[in-house]
């Protein structure tokens, strides 16, 4: 979709290295790997952008535990369970809105970190990046217990993230590292700047399969840890109901994410990156 | 996908201002802003294709209106809450709608005064939708009343927005703000064209993300306020079902939604659309 | 995302008049209007292609009521309705298969007549088009009821249409008709040439707002009429059911399709076709 | 979407014969079918693309087996019935990860099947994947099984495949072979590299309905065999399960899969991709 013209030109598509926008429109043919980003980059504490790209995370984080935590509670509040959203509806909401967000900015601490570790994200932007999502993520669920009221908003336990009954520490453990697998394995193969030099179709959805995925793994594992897969998200849900329960866990909610991600990265560089370049040779 | 020769001949895509549509279609790389509607166009109250405008605008709130009412009374009707769609089909029907309907305009009020205020509509255009949004949503809840007879369409209280019990006025109110700006926010990114001169694979999913942004604050909302972020769709629910309890609130589902939709072409203005702008330079 | 060079060479892309295939691919610039089909296309009866169009739009509308019917079984079935899935399901079910099926043809009767009145479909082709997809339908109710037994079978009705207890003929009538306007109307609008020479966006996602139209209407209109929309998915379950309760009502579900599909036809042109037009000269 | 400049230089886009990615992303005009694939490739089994192909099948249906089997417990964990994701929620599991993987690899041995009777696969990769997804499917199943403990992961009968009570092994065998031709037929609509010489819009979206195939055969043929199409994952849910329930059975998913998708090849071959060519002549 990109012409030919625009690769002329000279435009450095990757000089911004925000992954999820710019990376998915290349399809250039001859495509060269763009050079690892920096770990610090100078300069990029006094530029408008960085500031600007921070915002953009907090409202993504804002929005995004807004919507799906009024969701839980909408979930809990009705009188008979059979009239609200359900579980699918959580699933849902929580799927839709990384499909909606992924257009702007993704909001998922373990997605950032997963860039960082590939090299995408210098440490400073993946770090305040970060801190803003948890940021964002505190004010969504603060301002979903102004609506709600104490009384209402513990019902639910707030929509806070922890392992439920039955199931021990280690499940809970091996659900967020298999579930923020399969996100961001998901999210390298759906923006994946080299595989688009290949096949043109795949990062015009590239957000579809994401939300997809987000919404895949709600399915699967709320019942075990009310999945968690995004630090900022568990972390903001803990802060706001601030009770033992969430706390006692909240470990798994971090240790979790980063394992996966860091599985995801390396399987991606070894394995589904390497399959074109070994069979075009 | 727009051809270079597209380009070259001089066709201007942006002469027609019809928001959705046009916007979403130009990838030309160096892009110019169009210049600002103006209030008032000369000539404007002649054209046919005003007129046709209007007309599309009332088929497609008449419609909006007639699958989403009659969609919230089967909820009601059905003996075993458990076999009707719920809160989740609900839900479905009004994002789908607008995903099915953007295709040829949104029918949403607040939308219409979000692209006032990016002047992006001139201010007779802007007005006359409204008032034809109005009476296409008054004529589609008028229906679905003709189909379900008066007592079945009160049971649910015909689908007019009010605040739930156990909300304040201030909960419904920020609701609303808080919802039109997950959905103007998403309008205004989904067929930002200065966006698209970068990232060619956003405007063809357009409806997608919009037509999510609704189902998802229908989701999230429909608990507190049933979930208005559409004045027209607000009014012609209000005016069908006539009484006291969905009048009361009523100036939440216009003074919300506009207040949002403002936020939103700020916000849009001022964070999202600098990012591109300074980092290419 | 034709290439300029295959219009050069002449590929006549209309001669096949295969609606949803052909049409939607278009998007020359400088679109000229293909001549209407013919009543009656001389040699058209020895041609394989159309026989092979025949047997394509008989195996769709097999695999349509196949899966349709066998969903609408399961609902029944289950000893606790809320583990079914619903009529939620059942719309997704719909919706789903025409969403699928649209990338090889429609299988819908009341698009066929639509089409037809557009004059893209010669009247013998129409013809043939409407009996293959009759026999289809009645094969897949067929298969249905063999794998159900005469006793389940009928527990639902046979997934036959019927106006439900409750509403009159009136009412049933017309929400044959508007639901099926806003089917053929999304049909016309997604796959409408002269819209596709000016934003491109919209082909590609052609089956996507007609199998979501379906969903909609269905999601709306299942506890008024279990929603036809469709004569031969109609017919079909009305022979294999077999009662009177299908057959009372059966001319409700022939003449709303037609008036709906003719009023749409009718309203793309005049109204939405003409917009373009006017606007750019 | 590919550049002409790209088709010039000789990229040979067939040579990997990896069906799902490969195939789709074609719109050549003059398209020539490239040469069947060979039943024993030379020196395929010294490549790496080759162990690397079938690790991407391994971790896929691992995924797979993963998510969709750990929905099917919640399903029957939840003490209520209605406050779990039923029966609709299951089949977007399953549909979703199909959807999700199709970016990757597909991982459904039947698919893998109808590709090389298409003789698009070699007979060894084709034996090579379906013994990888085997395994996978294996551990996915095994992984579920630890999290849930013995006692849960019996309750639902371990997601496992057999013929419902009330259903003779004929119905399901025939539900096997229905539910697999919807898919394969899917499969082989939206990636035909044939087809998409003609209309480029569809492969674009071909992950989407193959998805929605997926889902909607699960919609309709859960209540009947918990629906295989999939021989791996019927086998790997047996292995785990180990029940005589649901080895009695066991041959039907690896009988059905097989002649639903021969059959598939044939109509595709024979039908829907004779259409074009016959029409332009």
């Amino acid at each position: 979709m990109e012409k030919e013209e625009d690769v002329k030109v000279g435009a450095n598509k990757f000089s911004e290295r925000q992954p999820l926008g710019t990376e998915a429109q290349s399809d250039i043919k001859d495509y060269k790997e763009p050079p690892p980003a920096p770990l610090f980059e100078p300069g990029e504490l006094k530029s408008w952008s960085f500031y600007r790209a921070g915002i953009a995370e907090f409202i993504a984080t804002f929005l995004f535990l807004y919507i799906t935590i009024l969701t839980v509670m909408g979930v809990n509040r009705s009188t008979s369970k059979c009239s609200s959203v359900g579980i699918q509806g959580i699933a849902w909401s929580f799927g839709g809105m990384i499909f909606a967000l992924v257009y702007c900015t993704a909001g998922i601490s373990a997605v950032t970190f997963g860039l960082f570790l590939a090299r995408k994200l210098s440490l400073t932007r993946a770090i305040f990046y970060i801190v803003m999502q948890c940021l964002g993520a505190i004010c969504g669920a603060g301002v979903v217990k102004g609506f709600e009221g104490n009384a209402r908003y513990e019902l639910f336990n707030g929509g806070a993230n922890f392992v439920n009954p039955g199931y021990t520490k280690g499940d809970g453990l091996g659900a967020e590292i298999v579930g923020t697998f399969v996100l961001v394995y998901t999210v390298f193969s759906a923006t994946d700047a080299k595989r688009n030099a290949r096949d043109s179709h795949v990062p015009i959805l590239a957000p579809l399969p994401i939300g997809f995925a987000v919404f895949l793994v709600h399915l699967a594992t709320i019942p075990i840890t009310g999945t968690g897969i995004n630090p900022a998200r568990s972390l903001g849900a803990a802060i706001i109901f601030n009770r033992n329960l969430a706390w006692d866990d909240h470990w798994i909610f971090w240790v979790g994410p980063f394992i996966g991600a860091a599985l995801a990265a390396v399987y991606h560089q070894i394995v589904i990156r390497a399959i074109p370049f070994k069979t075009r040779a």
